[in-house]
């Protein structure tokens, strides 16, 4: 199969050009998201987790759809899960790219809405002359964490609102609740010992407000826990609001709902605009809840961590293992009845690697207008056969609602 | 074979891009557009209309060339005839679609010229009170459609040009020859009974002009068919200009030349800037000008309509027999002696969807200096393993004029 190349292509994942075309219909659409699905053989010559794993149902689905490689962000681009997420969901994920304290408070499952700025912190050590003397404070426990986080949320702070939270170890989050805040600000760790933290300097005019605001919330850190030992004092970094994204239901009119168990998944999710299903612990009420609210909904993003967990232990046999007990999964959900049904990943975790890497990912689309190509399993070599070629995940979104009979034509 | 995909690659087609490197050359280019082309199975597991058809001409030249899938706008786009037609000859179809009102004119056969204005018109009954009563008039007759027309024809109103055509029953076409016309008006259908029509309303301020033309317009046509029953009044709305394309003779040189007998690819390819030979009703007559006008052209527009009518009838077969009968006409037509070939369509139609849809189409590229692949046979499970992999319509000139000798190279 050769390539797939979308050259001069305006890409359908344009949420605009989509938006002008959608029109209503009763279809559901279904994507399933296997985090770090792709993978790499662990020995020359081998199989990858995928295809190592023993998956009858997702080989079905493939033989009877079509399938290719997902590409989050671009060739050779290795993406962080809020990306990948976010051009599975349509947008830009270079152009909508959240940043670091917000994705973290997002995967803290605290509530950001437009408007707020997280901030990501380190508790650290200052000496007697205000000098950063330990940048991490010794990583201190988990526990010593939340001690201190839960002095600093007594704190006040005139005009806006805080709210800290224990990430693990040394590291921490807050919250800041206010008008005109910007991230354009000067992160506060001097990235050496010996010298006092930095200043949060404005970075743009319409920063000021919130520089002065950092200042102030770094003096009411210092008022609070400037005695204890060895954290008493915190740097901040990684400054970030929420991208200003349409909603899924605003753009193409769907009723959108996300079952996921992790905090970040369900934080992403709402920033499309979607419904999420609270108090999800395991993939058996994953599957449950779906049933149940699949009246309620058109649109289904349901998101396993397992297959990037392992990938990220290291751990081979375990992450085909856990793609084998998804694949059991898969003749329940079809028995609900989807119309269009999307399985891929947001990006691929070889467990070689132990991290995200940049291949491209195994992704199979099945649905009754899907024209079948002539894939008959599921697994990395395979997808290359496949008539979707390498193509850029951001087209997902634009491919279910055309096979869902959701976008009208282009033009007389 | 494995994918190859281009998200941020600078895109072949760009026009002046081409333009740029354009040199000239005694080739013969010839682009054969078999109108919905693709299509699907009309069972599980079994062939698309294309690939039921017995091709054998197509056949070997998919094997002699190359082969892929071409795609008008974008994954998952359906396009109309218009953009489909305008990626072929290397235009952006986005950028350059066409509105309903000038589509509407080029299929009538209807003269459109860069600064007209096209309207789509619907006859209409107003009450006594000069609410509207029938939004379509009670679905007139044609001939009926006509009497009214013809009466309209004999207006003048000062400083504009008219000309009204009738499309079919209630549905008819105005275009506005003048200065200064803009399609930025408020559409006249109120999209409802008991109320009167919308007024022309300017929606920005260069309208302002077209706005006082239309109000003249709409008191001349009351005055002239006011007393008339059913029809006493049109409602308009599809305001469209053409866009301001540069042709392909100004662009790259070309002699080019379109073969035709449907008026709308003939308007299409007015617009391209192409010769149109008027007056061919069968494929025949449009086979015997091919060979007529050789001498006189280097690019030839050959389109067939038939397998886009018979998808639209739901016909499978007759679709199949379509293809079979316009794969016969090939050897005749590579006597002519051609340089470069390309044979695919404006979209898909597949005859189980009874209208166009967004799959990718099956296109061949046949000529001295194409790389042949692995292609065997011309179809979309065949085209899905060709060299070229899914790729966009719009580039399908730049490799044409590649193909052709026609482009210098690009930088030292």
């Amino acid at each position: 199969m050769w390539g797939s190349c979308s050259l001069a292509c305006r890409p359908l994942a344009d949420p605009a050009l989509l938006q002008s075309l959608a029109q209503p219909a009763q279809t559901k659409l279904v994507l399933l998201v296997l985090d770090g699905l792709g993978g790499m053989p662990r020995a020359a010559g081998g199989p990858t987790e995928l295809e190592a794993a023993s998956t009858p149902n997702l080989d079905r689905l493939a033989a009877e759809g079509q399938a290719g490689l997902s590409q989050p962000i671009g060739l050779g681009i290795t993406p962080g899960s809020g990306p990948g997420h976010l051009a599975l969901f349509g947008y830009d994920p270079v152009a909508s790219n959240i940043g670091r304290g917000a994705l973290s408070a997002l995967g803290l499952g605290l509530r950001l809405d437009a408007g707020d700025l997280g901030v990501r912190l380190n508790f650290c050590t200052l000496d007697d002359q205000g000098n950063v003397a330990d940048r991490r404070a010794g990583r201190i426990e988990t526990r010593a964490n939340q001690e201190l986080v839960a002095k600093l949320n007594e704190l006040e702070v005139a005009g806006v609102e805080l709210e800290f939270a224990t990430e693990s170890q040394h590291r921490a989050v807050l919250i800041i609740r206010g008008a005109y805040l910007s991230p354009a600000v000067q992160e506060t760790d001097p990235q050496a010992v010996g010298v006092p933290p930095l200043e949060p300097e404005p970075l743009t005019a319409t920063a000021q407000h919130t520089s002065a605001v950092l200042r102030l919330v770094s003096e009411a850190v210092r008022d609070c826990i400037g005695r204890e030992s060895p954290a008493n004092f915190v740097l901040m970094r990684g400054y970030a609001g929420l991208p200003e994204l349409q909603g899924l239901n605003s753009l193409y009119g769907l009723q959108p709902v996300c079952l996921a168990t992790y905090p970040m998944y369900k934080g992403l999710a709402r920033v499309a605009g979607m419904a999420v299903v609270d108090g999800l612990d395991t993939a058996d009420e994953q599957m449950a809840a779906v049933a149940e609210v699949w009246e309620e909904y058109d649109y289904f993003f349901i998101h396993h961590k397992a297959p990037d967990a392992r990938g990220e232990d290291g751990d081979f046999d375990a992450k085909a293992a856990a793609i084998e007990e998804l694949d059991r999964r898969l003749p329940a959900l079809l028995e609900l009845g989807p119309d269009v049904l999307v399985v891929t990943g947001d990006h691929s975790t070889p467990s070689l690697l132990r991290q995200h890497s940049w291949h491209p990912v195994p992704c199979l689309f099945w649905g009754g207008c899907v024209l079948p190509d002539t894939v008959e399993s599921f697994g990395e070599r395979a997808c290359g056969q496949g008539s979707l070629g390498v193509f850029p995940a951001q087209s997902i979104m634009g491919l279910m609602l055309a096979h869902g009979g959701r976008l009208q034509k282009f033009g007389a």
